[in-house]
């Protein structure tokens, strides 16, 4: 199989509807998936431990008796970073320190003080930023161990100030990753348990003898996962659901060829499915990226997989200019988008929709996918339109402060009398006008 | 029928479970909303205008032939705002001033500007905060009909910036309600369409030819709309699904019991699902109070439900004192909270968890519903232990942004080389090892 992208150019006259098929992903609902995992749910509502047990003996083949065999101490998450090859330990380390530096930012520009201010009445009025007490990380197992997710969801946690931050991890045939296991210990989980699948998830979610329940779930899973999380969305909070990973590079055809072919790989290896769109307004360039794909494709390893996820979702866009390059994007609103252009600020400021903004040629996805230090977790299937990246935000909530003077209860309570009338409810109406002087 | 409040306390040996069965709420899922949603809005995604026409005539029984017919035009707002009783009028927009000048605050203490930072490698990180383009409010029409609703919803949004703010308003028979286009034209509504149930939905979330789609839908909704709401999720963002509505009231004794019994009331007249719960360590107080129930629910006109609601969710708590009082009421993380008590920014930093706290005995709820300036939509249902008000922050999001510098590369491409090796990610491996000098 040849690599084949698509080429568009915006001259032609059905370019928004190719772009939309370009984008279209229907997720399929697997019927199948959801009503396992509705038993599975329900037997670990039910049966706690002893459904959890059962699972993990079944799916990950473990000979486990008692719910205390699937924890893993904190010491054997240390010892694992103690034993990491030194070059190892020190990227991983560094990336931590990165991810955690960038985070505090984050914290502070949240107004995580809240406010309080006092009307002229005396009446003050506020808002109150408190940490979530626990959150469960679920981390994926098996071959694909990525220890970069779990300084991704677990250090904004810590950030945060969340107290437990619980980590579910599957082990299948007993099989444990040990950077996975050093991830943790740079992060600030307080307990690992090997429990995987929607099992981990209802565990989570409801609380067994052994496996706290924590008020919100986040991290990657299989479609399993996801359709458990779904699920016991509002018993806990969740994080969003993610769709196929997406890159989008705009280039005005001033970086290195090869550079280019090599990020757009970089998405396109993580499955069939991900997605990598080049836009530029050099058509010559264009064809040199496709140069530099078919000459640097079959020396990857993985380039099966890049093939298919080229030719079935990858695209070459030709723009007339730069602007109509980042008019696009913001149709897009794609997870991660590279400006690899000189003056990238001057484009970026044109963005209103992306997830991460990577900023000039040396900026290449993958270093934020490792160590830049913003979160790696973002908004996939044109949802940044809506939504952020993973931050401290998600682990902090707010409450609302009233506190109304005597004073503040006549003007207030002759205004609200007068709406809870017009909504016609007598008791909000009268509960105000009982602290009205006579 | 006479009212019969559950008494509880926290010495009985069963208290925590008698407290579970207060709070225990199971939404009901009904397949055939499901069904009939599903099929509504598959129509009004494949057919537009049509659809949403033929769905009004039918549901609304609205003779409209075209699209154009469903647009309440700005003017006809205004009027309607001019056409109000003038008291009526100054306290709608007494309200929204408020409303307007609490969320500014947040706006403020939200980092709005976002932030940038420079590493000692010249790298910069940072965070880019913008608004949502497009918004859709929904409003329930008929007789329960909430401007305050209209203030709340669609005022945040306007202070985040967003340029189009779209209503949809069901009128039943052609019957608009005049106060609630008032709100819309105080709350920097841009459009005004009259149509409701899930064919709304469906049309902010896929647009027709006459209504435009939207990035997020927010707002109270029946059933359908609510199933509506969970479907276009991912296609469009959507606030939280509100359970019914609570009020948790701690009272050290010192509040007039009129005043708190009519509080109960206020939440309980909401509908028979409303709860409403008083925890006092004064076990005559809680008497008191149940005398004054019984003194005042005769003279309700919604007697009946509140009724109903005070006898199958209501509950008074004998506590053993103000410090257990508050560690309850962390545990029910209540929608709202009202700490009746003298001093009570003391027990107010005892309580983490809720979505609205009103403090001291002159600020009844009824206040913050309409007019206090912090918003009324709240998390339900415990979910104050992981989300937060209706705000300015629900109509932003955030984009990291990431400019490596020529010498950052080289440091972080050194991580990023030995952590996508570690994770058998080989062209994210290469796409950074690229940036390396030779």
């Amino acid at each position: 199989m040849t690599v084949q992208i698509r080429k568009l150019s915006t001259t032609q006259p059905d370019f928004q509807k190719q772009l939309t098929n370009v984008l279209a992903f229907e997720e399929k609902e697997d019927e199948s998936i959801n009503t396992v995992v509705a038993n599975v749910l329900a037997d670990v509502k039910n049966n706690g431990d002893k459904a959890v047990l059962e699972y993990t003996r079944r799916f990950d083949r473990l000979s486990v008796s008692t719910g205390a065999e699937l924890e893993i101490p904190e010491a054997e998450c240390e010892a694992a970073l103690a034993s990491l090859a030194p070059e190892r330990r020190l990227a991983l380390q560094a990336a931590a320190n990165r991810v955690r530096k960038y985070h505090e930012r984050q914290k502070l520009s949240c107004g995580s003080d809240g406010f309080t201010f006092t009307d002229e009445d005396g009446t003050s009025l506020g808002q109150k930023v408190t940490p979530l007490d626990s959150v469960g990380i679920y981390v994926p197992g098996g071959k694909a161990a990525y220890p970069s997710s779990v300084l991704m969801n677990a250090i904004p946690a810590n950030v945060a100030g969340v107290s437990e931050i619980v980590m579910v991890v599957p082990t299948p045939d007993g099989a444990r990753n040990e950077l996975v296991l050093a991830a943790a210990a740079l992060s600030g989980v307080t307990r690992v348990f090997t429990v995987g699948g929607a099992q981990a998830v209802g565990a989570l979610a409801y609380g067994t003898e052994t496996i706290p329940s924590v008020d919100k779930i986040v991290g990657p899973g299989n479609a399993y996962v996801a359709a458990a999380k779904r699920r016991v969305f509002g018993t806990v909070g969740i994080d969003m659901i993610a769709g196929p990973s997406e890159i989008l590079v705009i280039c005005d055809g001033t970086t290195d060829p090869d550079w280019v072919a090599m990020d757009l790989f970089s998405q396109a290896e993580h499955d069939e499915m991900a997605q990598s769109i080049l836009i530029s307004p050099d058509a010559a360039y264009l064809d040199r990226v496709d140069a530099s794909i078919r000459k640097l494709l079959p020396t990857m390893s993985r380039r099966e997989i890049i093939t298919k996820s080229l030719s079935s979702r990858g695209a070459m866009i030709h723009v007339q200019n730069m602007e109509e390059a980042c008019e696009i994007a913001n149709r897009i609103a794609p997870e991660h988008l590279e400006i690899s252009a000189e003056n990238p600020q001057h484009w970026a400021n044109l963005i209103r929709h992306a997830g991460s903004i990577f900023l000039g040629r040396f900026t290449s996805e993958a270093l934020g996918d490792y160590c830049a230090g913003p979160n790696h977790v973002l908004p996939t299937s044109r949802t940044a339109r809506f939504s952020s990246p993973l931050g401290v935000y998600d682990f902090q909530k707010r409450s609302s402060l009233i506190c109304v003077s005597e004073k503040g209860a006549q003007t207030l309570g002759e205004i609200a009398v007068e709406l809870a009338t017009g909504e016609g409810l007598e008791a909000h109406a009268r509960s105000a006008g009982l602290r009205l002087q006579k």
